[in-house]
Order: C-alpha cells, then sequence, then structure tokens
C-alpha cells in the first residue's frame, strides 16, 4: 500500500502544539491512512504522551523496508534544554526551530510528501537566536512565491500580503503583484482535486472604489490584473465590493477570495471557520498546512485544548498530497 | 396614548425603497406603538399600494388633534415628474431629495422624533441637482459629529470614517478623532436601553500591531485615546486584533466594536447581520435608521424585495425615539 508521507511538527513545546498534535494522531483510525512522521526530540512526544494518557507506539523513522500507514518518530539530533511550559523560552525555541528545520530538510529532499505544523512561538525563536518571522518566513527563503491561503468548509480565502502593516500593504496592491498571485495560485489549485476552483478578487477600497469615487486601485491596479490573468485564462472575476465578496463566497466550493491585506482575509475568515480553520501554504513543491491558532501559552499542559484545527490541518495535508500538490 | 412620532421616507422611487416602506407599515399591528409619517408625493405611495395589493389608510399630517398611533402622509410640495422605475433618474432624484430635506426639516423643528429613511441613489441626486453623497452627507452639514453605526442582534459596530480610499481612512487614524468618536458614542449609547454599553476598539494593522512591530498606529494614535476616553469614565478597551475582535463581540448584547475603517467593520457586520442589519446614526438630536441596502434597482418594481432590514429599522427608531436619543 503506497500512502502519503505527511510530517508533523510539534510545534514550541511550552505551548498547545504538542498536545494537539499528539492527540490528533492518538486517534489514527479517525484520520486518512498516510506514514505520519512526527519530527521532534523524542522526550517532547513522550512527556506528552504521559501527560494525555495516550500511546502513539511510533515506529523508528525512516524504517528499514517500505513504509506503511501508521506513526513514526524521526527524532531530532541536538542539545536541548528542558521545555519551560506556559512562556516563550530560549529552550522551546532552539527544540521547535530545529524539528521544523529537520522537517522542511525532508521535504526539499523528496522524502516526505507534506508537513503539518504545529504553532511555534517567534518570541522564543527569538530568544534562542533564530530570526525569521515564522514558519512561513523561512520558507519564504527557499521559496519566494509562496502564497498564504486559509481553507475552511465554508469559505477559503488567499492573502496576497499577510504580516505588513495596513498602510504598507495598501501601497503593495500593485497589478504586477496581482497577477503573479493569480498564477502562483491558479497553479496550485488546479492540481487539487474539487477544481476547477474560481478565484474572487475582493476590492480594496468601499464598494470596490465606485469606479475610482472612492479611490483608485481598482482601476489602476486590480481590474487591470484581473483583465491580465482572465487572459492567460485563469478563472478569476472581479474586483468585487469588499464587504460583500465573502458573504458572496460563502458556502461555495469551488470559490477563492484573494484578500489584499491580512485583515480583509481573516476577519471574515475568523468568523466563519470557527475552530476549524486550517492554514495552507501553495507555491511549494511540497503540501504544508497548519491549524488556524497560536501557541495558547496560558492553556497549555493543561489537556484543555480544541484539536480539530490540528485534525483538519492533518487532513487537508493527506488530499493535497495525495494528488501531488 | 403619548407615541413616538417616526418619520419614514421611501426613498429613491426607481428602486425597492417604496416597496419596503409600504410593505412594513402595511403590517402595523406587527410594529411598535406609534404614529408612522411617510414624507412623499402621494402618488409614489398610492403606487406602492396599488403595486402590493395593500392599503395604509394614511390619515393626513399634521392631524388636527393629538397624533395617536396609526399612519399619516406628509405630502411633498414640489413639480415632480413620473418616476422611472428601475434605474438612476433625475425625476427619481428629485422627489427623494425633497421628501428627504422635508422630514428632516420637521425632525430638525422637533416635530418628529425618529426617522426611518428607506435607500435613495446617490447618481440619481446627482442627475438631479443635488450633490450630497447620500442622506449621510447631509446631515452632517448640520450636526458635524455625527457617526454610522450598525445594529443586529449578533454584532453592533461603530465606524471611524465611512465612505474613504482606504489610503485616506488608514491616514485619518488620529489621537483626536478617536477621542471625539469614544465621547459621541459614549454620549449616545448612555441613553440607551440595555446601557451600560462596552466599547471594543479594534486595531488597525495585523494583530493590532504587536507592539508597534507591524504598525505604529495602535501605541501611537489608538492606544492614548483609549487611555484618555477611559480616564474620562468612557468604558473603552483595546485596541484588540481586528481578526478576533468581531468574534469576540458576537452575541454580546452590551459590545459595541469601534472599526477604523468602512470594510473592517462591513465584512464582519454583513457576515453576521445576514438580511436584518440595521444602520443607525448617532449623534444627532432625532434617532435615524435606515435598512442595511441599496436601491436594488434589479428588482424594483416585481415585489420581490426582503422587508426585514427595513422593518427592522422602523424597531430600532422606535426604541431610540422612546428613550429620547
Amino acid at each position: 500500500m503506497t500512502v502519503p508521507r505527511i510530517g508533523v511538527t510539534p510545534g514550541d513545546p511550552g505551548g498547545i502544539g504538542p498536545e494537539v498534535a499528539v492527540r490528533t494522531l492518538s486517534r489514527l483510525s479517525a484520520l486518512p491512512p498516510a506514514a505520519y512522521i512526527l519530527f521532534s526530540p523524542a522526550r517532547v512526544i513522550e512527556a506528552e504522551e504521559i501527560n494525555l494518557g495516550v500511546r502513539l507506539g511510533a515506529r523508528a523513522w525512516p524504517p528499514a523496508g517500505p513504509a506503511g500507514p501508521g506513526i513514526y518518530l524521526a527524532p531530532v539530533a541536538g542539545s536541548f534544554g528542558a521545555p519551560v511550559v506556559g512562556r516563550a523560552a530560549a529552550e522551546n525555541g532552539e527544540i521547535s526551530f530545529r524539528s521544523f528545520e529537520a522537517a522542511v530538510a525532508e521535504a526539499r529532499a523528496g522524502r516526505i510528501d507534506a508537513l503539518v505544523t504545529a504553532p511555534i512561538s517567534k518570541a522564543a525563536w527569538a530568544l534562542a537566536g533564530h530570526s525569521f518571522m515564522g514558519h512561513t518566513d523561512y520558507l519564504a527563503g527557499f521559496y519566494p512565491g509562496i502564497v498564504m491561503t486559509f481553507w475552511s468548509d465554508r469559505l477559503k480565502v488567499a492573502l496576497l500580503s499577510h504580516h505588513r502593516p495596513l498602510r504598507e500593504a495598501v501601497a503593495a496592491v500593485r497589478r504586477d503583484a496581482l497577477l503573479a498571485l493569480f498564477r502562483s495560485l491558479h497553479a496550485s489549485l488546479e492540481k487539487l482535486p474539487g477544481r476547477p476552483y474560481r478565484l474572487l478578487a475582493a476590492g480594496l477600497n468601499p464598494h470596490a472604489g465606485e469606479a475610482g469615487h472612492l479611490g483608485r486601485e481598482e482601476e489602476d491596479e486590480i481590474r487591470p490584473a484581473v483583465a491580465a490573468a482572465a487572459a492567460e485564462g485563469i478563472p478569476v472575476t472581479g474586483p468585487f465590493p469588499p464587504d460583500t465578496v465573502f458573504r458572496d463566497a460563502l458556502g461555495r466550493k469551488d470559490a477563492v477570495v484573494v484578500a489584499l491585506y491580512h485583515d480583509q482575509g481573516l476577519i471574515a475568515f475568523k468568523l466563519e471557520a470557527f475552530a476549524m480553520g486550517v492554514n495552507a501554504t501553495l507555491g511549494l513543491p511540497f503540501a504544508r498546512t497548519s491549524p488556524d491558532h497560536g501557541t495558547a501559552f496560558d492553556i497549555a499542559g493543561k489537556g484543555v485544548a480544541d484539536a480539530r484545527s490540528m485534525e483538519e490541518a492533518v487532513r487537508l495535508a493527506a488530499v493535497f498530497s495525495a494528488t501531488g500538490s
């Protein structure tokens, strides 16, 4: 049986990442058939198994023979201190960074098909001397054309820009950047089941600018980018008024709204996805998904974290990797 | 019986305004007890009664004696052409402008307590030579401190800016403007039933700027304005991350989210209010509400318009005027 090889990183060991990762994998029969490979120092996984009272029974990765479905552990080499639960700490940052680094190296080498990343702490990475802003920032160093997307049953959203001040994000709404985004999205979405997808481009200004009366970006940047993409056969329409395009896309399985800045997309997404949203990075040669929440230091170690978003992230990674995205 | 006097303008006679106004008033027993006064040329109301097959039985306004509950017609003087259904036309613009003008004059004179305005067409006003951007723009000429708010069962939102290009709206996030908004909102909300209200100030940048790493406006403008308002006893907190503040406010009867630009507030509001949202202008000496939709020229005259938002606007006007807001 050939199954996708899905790497899983438990994220910051002081947050809820190990809990949602271990809890999700402990319900293996509810997950798509795959080889799930945890990239982590063994002690982090063992501590979480004790904490949750579960046994994953992880085997060594890589296995001696062909990899069948099940759970594997790829121990991460390094000299690590004991994790500190409930706050940003250098020890935690070193563990989560090295685990992610190891998993990405395997993905880049083609030895795993997908990667699911539980949340890290940017502050902990900084304390450990790693200056990346997060998983995506690290990946962008290898793959400059990556696109942040957000997936849920009711709404799918792609972002033109992510962690930028709004003032800069507005200035970055340029036709060349938008056209590149449409092309990258189209190339990734075409490979997925459920295609064809349709891209709905949001406007930037109230009422999408009302033909230039409430802002020029729609006429000068967005409309030309949409026209150029459509001329290439990319199924994109817009710009649509930002305050109605998300409502219009709700429940439409084929619709992906292209949002122009972080909160334009995420205000809508977080209202609709509830606890089930998944973040997916497109434009990589492998699939990468993550749950739509942070380390939640305040509830770490209490066994009360909601693992549904992590579970959905695993499911989506399986869908993506089964189709070679 | 003393009842509130609620003026109603049917809006653009080529759109769905007369339909939702007449349909709402035709179900008088379902509405709060009030004197409902239609400001309109009589022919517009009569045509709509025929169209919908209803009879309002409107009496003349002002009545000879004290005004009891019921429906009244305040005919609007002028020389009007026949309305044109389904598009922006000068004839329509002249009718809707003069009707609104007459109703506002009565409200300013204290002869009505509240005003409910069905949607007009800005384009029709322009064709008729009236250069205002809409109802609110006209009112702002008399009352410069007015605040746009949006009301529904699940979410209430106030806007710092409304119909401005996003680039300008970002530049207008200044502490003095915010403090003035908090004061005006607080003064209006204090008079309403259901108080005390709590104001939740949204941030401007992703994650509310992450202590200045993703934008300075939170530290330089918003936080000082919140602190100054709180020092005056205004119940305001924030700034909160824009992509979670609306979710956190959902279903909290006492929470009003202060949004910093049009789509920040309205993306969330339109997802949550469905067809039941109401627009309320605060900071006036009388109440003013309106349905959260436009003229809908495409379905005008077909008898299929959804009157629920108009009905909710009438109900909210009654609540506001009963408490002297």
